[in-house]
């Protein structure tokens, strides 16, 4: 096992940082941790069972706590959290960026908010209470309020005069944004085009008003979409009025990005992203519960459908033996669909004018699949039991649980979405129920039909 | 169904797109188009069918071929490639970025590549073939070798001066580098610190020399960890010598996690994330009857495992009705557990320091569930079957298997990551092989020795 991910740095960190921790000697371990940017430790906590993870965090230098905290899952976080006094808990985040503070203050007692809301300036508490105003997984809790902006009658050298004496600029500030005096937002200037046109240049004549700005109200997802389509490493954030109030940048986005993509994955599974890898037994037990039951309720479905045919398997007991080849391959190619299904939904590249062509495609290849696989497991059968009318059910059933795949893998996703779901987590369990149901019916139907004399 | 993803705009165009092109006026649709970026492009053509494809395709200004050949995924862009002529493809592509030709490079004809070599001066010449030097997949491949460089020896005043004369900066630069009189890698100067600073300063005194430069070898994966880790925008990439080869750029970044993202959601269905979602029936059915072939398979090997128990199942017919749901619900419980763990392997956080704590706290949450889940089910057969030892023999059966499908869910994917696969693809595979198998053998195993009397 020792051989395991050598090639991979956090693992490698993982390892030294375990072995010092079995070793007992803390120094080292305080040494290697505080290498380490805010976003790797955080990662590193996460792949500690929670005794080692306690030792670890009491550690990290009180300077890196707060950004630590913005990197962890929400159910490591709550454990991190629980492990501080409000005292240390004020300290790590009062000088947060506001947009990582909102992120964090739901997560954060009562208590803890409020003081850290009075140890603020009035500006930054208004912004702080600003960005908490929006919805959670909108434009207006991402962005950061804080942000550069000039007036259009001026010139690169006052600008430049301006900055000078302003001192340095927001993390990632690559446009100052210009606006009115009514602090409408008009366009934006790159810090590239100040540096390379002459101080006498005018402000109307850098500004590049081409790029939209992102409304308040957006979804994360659409600023995410936003984001990769057109390349942007920043964007300003507005109002209905088309006032400036502030402005999101990549390495949000790249988290929302991440987060999409764990989430898809996770919820396949019937799982949270947030979930801890070493999330308590108790709390693991409960939440996979929920999902179990479901699945169970879903098991006795396809049971029911046996149990009609109780008659016809007790006279030819291989179709117990076969019946779930027939189910599970019918799953197995339901999922392909349904994997391409969810992409194109998520992208939104389906909708009502192409999926009747998407319907026709994949029946054509389920058909298509289920003579190819179905010769092949008749061949099989055939070798096997010495019954060739048996082969023969199996094979057309086969093909008319592929078929039964196709549209389901099509259609239950488009369904799911519509009604509100998320089509990664409602739609496997749906579609396989269909192609379990559908596979023990044609299965189990063509035989008490064919073979029963 | 019309009513599906209204909210959505790629949607929305779409539907906009197709009306115009089923009323068979193409001047609205060409104005349409125009209108997107080449990322909005390229994802309108990936929703359309192959022969709807090719007519927006030949609407799309010729100005942003090459960029909307960048954005698509590798089996579009073939189809989009072969309908154009060699002319067309030319002078698509060689106004393109160095990174973005390099990525391009494989699709084209050779006679193409040749051609825009030539058609290229020296110094980018050299720089394309040093790019593709670079095996696919590494930091190599990645990088711009378009950077803007200064010496220590300067101050603020004359990079200015000489940015001024140098006119436009490469997109995304937000870094100057600073090398030696070797080209070597000394540190970074943001763009803000050149317009926040006296411009008598020198270059040395602003100098960030903390950012360690990425070696050009590091994988794509690795890169992407980096930045998202550290919050970068840019990074220079140099080579064994620290020699300043060039630089990546978050844009490039956000493209390999959405890649990462969709290989691991489309490889757990056994499908590649370049598939196209209208692919040609065929092409589909070859790639697709792979994946189900090896499905095929493992379906027998579980099946046979039912082959032994025949005359167990003659005797007591319920238990082919039942045997599906032990079988099942194992997978469900063990795809949970992959899920976390190939989460936690990709993350790097999972290495022998901590496998067995994982072991153990999955098979206390299969133990519980088996006992919760089974006592649930036990219930349920016990009022279907008034048969309180068959109801004592699926419970037992279920936990069992709950439990192999802990082990496997742990085991599977670190010995597969091991062997050098990838877990997503083909961990899902055996552990569902493992639960039917022992899904099978635990409960007509269990059924032989205590209802047969």
């Amino acid at each position: 096992m020792a051989e395991i991910l050598r090639h991979d740095k956090t693992a490698r960190q993982l390892r030294l940082l375990s072995d010092a921790l079995d070793s007992g000697r803390l120094g080292p371990v305080r040494r290697l941790v505080n290498t380490l940017s805010p976003a790797e430790i955080g990662n590193l906590l996460e792949s500690l069972p929670p005794p080692k993870r306690s030792v670890v965090w009491g550690l990290v230098d009180p300077e890196d706590d707060g950004e630590v905290l913005v990197h962890v899952g929400e159910e490591v976080r709550e454990g991190l959290i629980a492990d501080m006094d409000p005292d240390e808990l004020v300290a790590a985040v009062e000088d947060l960026d506001i947009d990582d503070l909102a992120d964090l203050a739901e997560d954060l007692p009562d208590t803890v908010v409020d003081e850290v809301l009075k140890s603020m300036d009035r500006e930054n508490r208004e912004r702080l209470e600003q960005v908490l105003s929006y919805e959670e997984d909108t434009a207006g809790r991402l962005m950061n309020p804080d942000v550069v902006t000039v007036r259009t009658d001026t010139t690169v050298d006052v600008v430049l005069r301006f900055l000078r004496l302003r001192g340095e600029l927001p993390e990632h500030t690559d446009h100052l944004y210009v606006v009115s005096k009514r602090h409408q937002y008009l366009g934006r200037i790159a810090l590239q085009a100040l540096l390379t046109h002459d101080s006498n240049t005018s402000v109307n004549e850098l500004m590049d008003d081409e790029q939209p700005a992102i409304d308040v109200h957006e979804t994360s997802d659409e600023v995410a979409r936003q984001f990769s389509d057109h390349d942007w490493i920043s964007a300003p954030v507005v109002d209905d009025n088309n006032i400036l109030l502030g402005r999101i940048t990549i390495d949000d986005v790249v988290d929302i990005i991440r987060n999409q993509a764990e989430h898809q994955a996770m919820s396949a599974a019937g799982l949270d992203e947030e979930e801890d890898l070493f999330s308590p037994v108790r709390r693991a037990f409960r939440r996979r519960m929920l999902w179990l039951t479901i699945n169970l309720g879903t098991a006795f479905l396809a049971s029911s459908v046996v149990g009609q045919f109780q008659g016809t398997i007790a006279h030819l007991v291989s179709l117990a033996v076969l019946m779930p080849i027939v189910a599970g391959m019918g799953g197995n190619s339901g999922t392909q669909v349904l994997a391409l299904m969810v992409r194109g939904l998520a992208l939104g590249q389906i909708g009502p004018s192409n999926v009747m062509t998407l319907v026709w495609k994949e029946v054509r290849i389920a058909i298509i699949n289920g003579i190819g696989i179905g010769l092949l497991l008749a061949l099989i059968v055939l070798l096997w039991f010495h019954d060739p009318m048996l082969a023969f059910v199996i094979a057309l059933a086969l093909t008319i649980n592929f078929t039964a795949a196709a549209l389901g893998g099509v259609f239950v996703p488009v369904m799911v979405k519509r009604m509100g779901f998320d089509p990664a987590l409602a739609g496997g369990v749906i579609l396989t129920t269909i192609t379990d149901v559908m596979g023990f019916l044609s299965f189990l139907g063509l035989a008490t039909l064919l073979l029963m004399r």
